[in-house]
């Protein structure tokens, strides 16, 4: 009936159903996932229902199904599968180095997630600075404001904030904190030429955790990101300061973050993300003053619908013009 | 010992008491409060202790001791007494016009709480738009994110904030949300004319309402402002938004504002203020997605020592200049 090329929905669609038609219709047939690996694998096979898949859109609820994309699930992927599109910023749970060996493309949704998680990490500066998170909790339990303490809180302006990595997170909330304004300054791995003239480039993480009363992380987990926050740069952070993680949870030492809470020497912390999410340490919920969320970065309608129509969008891209826009950097280097 | 004019501190200094002795030194006599109202009267006698006073400081805390300055008070005060500097900018726990008549000039400290209280109400926008607030308490019961729904959750750009009241916080807060952008549009009584082109003017609150997806009040409360959002008001804006009070309790309209949650017709409101605080309406309560801080607007150590210092500022300029800064507005008409 047709023999248009395959693309295989990993992880349903919650918002961008009306978009999926339109990006797709004429261009490809849109198939739906296995509910397992084995079955994934089968439904591979000649005259199977994926033959002929060229890309595939996956975001990490598909792992419940079929599991992350490992070594194992990508070496067991057919030739013809030459792109994958994920849906969200971070891409640490598919393998890369598998996919680059067998010659597969992985996009990802950068700048549809940057206000989500921008706004997720403000909050948390917020929360921390001021108690608030704390207060909420003391204002439900009927003992209104008593037990905050205005000398434990604090304004955002003209404090530093010290952002880890000036992508197009790092870079939303830059801007977000500037309008305070926050003093703002930033370590990547390179400098960015475009940043505005406010935000100064520190060329150490050791020299950002000096300077800063607010550390911000954003940056992807990668191998040679694992505890890049651990217990040398926290305590090169000062004494009372407040440590925000938005990005993953293992980007952050947290063992070494706990025992900076339990002497004082980071006075809070707002964490968005954590190692073993969704199981958290105890001990992070036994200081009243942190904030704490359940992995919301981009968890609203609007964000969501952005990230599926852009991850959908790279797929069409690479049907019709050979590639998407958002090529992962580690794909782009040495094109 | 002395012939120096004499000053009374009404509801004692919590950080600038370094400042009160620069400010006053070879200018004034310094005193302190007296425990009750009673007290307070009979110090006041010749020869007391409050005898030749001509200016009082005073923060809210002190109606604990000697009551509210209402006519009462106003109306006991000797004629030497002629400038009030009250820490706040809300001062409706003072008869203006008892004042007036006795010719006695009073002071706030406008500005001194602008990043303060605008900083709430951002914080209180994204937790309603976000179901943060909701989200923290779901983490901290051991139940992650089961209960948010992304589809009741929503970005902050391009949806319209409608600033009631563009003063010193009204026009903060609309720097602040301008940075991600959300589409701002205010009313005030009078149009500002160096408010940035971006901000839109609306000719009254009803078609304020009619436009806002977050309405967010800054007017102070007087009685021309008793319940200035109310049922008609309420019922003006649209099904689904958003109403976020950091101003006074009773600007607001609480019972249609409960019968607007109880129906669906706001989603959810942000609430720093009540109209009986602390106590709280339990109804307010039930709804999971609110957010309601204990009147915590300007409750930092940094901003409660720029408004103590500016209170004391103004009082200081009485006595140099024959008048401070801050005068409030209702003693400036007419000047």
């Amino acid at each position: 009936m047709t023999s248009l090329p395959r693309i295989l929905i990993c992880g349903n669609l919650r918002w961008a159903h009306q978009e999926l038609h339109t990006l797709f219709a004429d261009i490809a047939e849109v198939i739906d996932d296995a509910p397992n690996r084995a079955d994934f694998f089968e439904r591979f096979k000649p005259s199977g229902p994926y033959e002929g898949t060229v890309g595939i859109y996956r975001r990490n609820i598909s792992a419940a199904r079929i599991g992350i994309f490992d070594k194992d699930l990508i070496s067991g992927l057919p030739s013809s599968l030459k792109w994958i599109a994920h849906n969200g910023a971070g891409y640490d749970l598919i393998d890369v180095q598998a996919c680059k060996e067998k010659d597969i493309s992985v996009s990802n949704t950068p700048g549809a997630v940057d206000e989500g998680t921008a706004t997720v990490a403000l909050y948390l500066i917020i929360s921390c600075l001021r108690h608030f998170s704390y207060a909420e909790r003391s204002l439900r339990s009927l003992t209104w404001k008593t037990p905050i303490s205005a000398g434990a809180t604090h304004d955002l302006t003209d404090r530093t904030i010290g952002i880890v990595g000036l992508g197009g997170i790092g870079l939303y909330l830059a801007n977000l904190v500037h309008a305070f304004p926050m003093r703002v300054i930033y370590y990547s791995r390179n400098r960015r030429l475009d940043a505005p003239e406010w935000c100064e480039y520190m060329e150490s993480v050791e020299a950002l955790c000096a300077e800063a009363d607010v550390l911000s992380v954003h940056v992807p987990l990668r191998s040679d990101t694992v505890g890049l926050i651990g217990e040398k740069e926290i305590r090169t952070m000062k004494r009372g300061s407040i440590l925000v993680n938005t990005a993953r949870g293992k980007v952050v030492d947290e063992e070494a973050m706990i025992r900076a809470l339990e002497d004082g020497h980071l006075s809070s912390v707002g964490l968005d993300v954590f190692p073993n999410e969704p199981t958290i340490n105890p001990k992070l919920l036994e200081f009243p003053q942190n904030a704490l969320l359940p992995h919301v970065g981009t968890r609203t309608q609007d964000s969501e619908k952005r990230m599926e129509v852009r991850a959908l969008t790279n797929l069409r891209d690479f049907l019709v013009d050979g590639a998407g826009a958002d090529l992962i950097p580690e794909m782009k280097t040495g094109r």
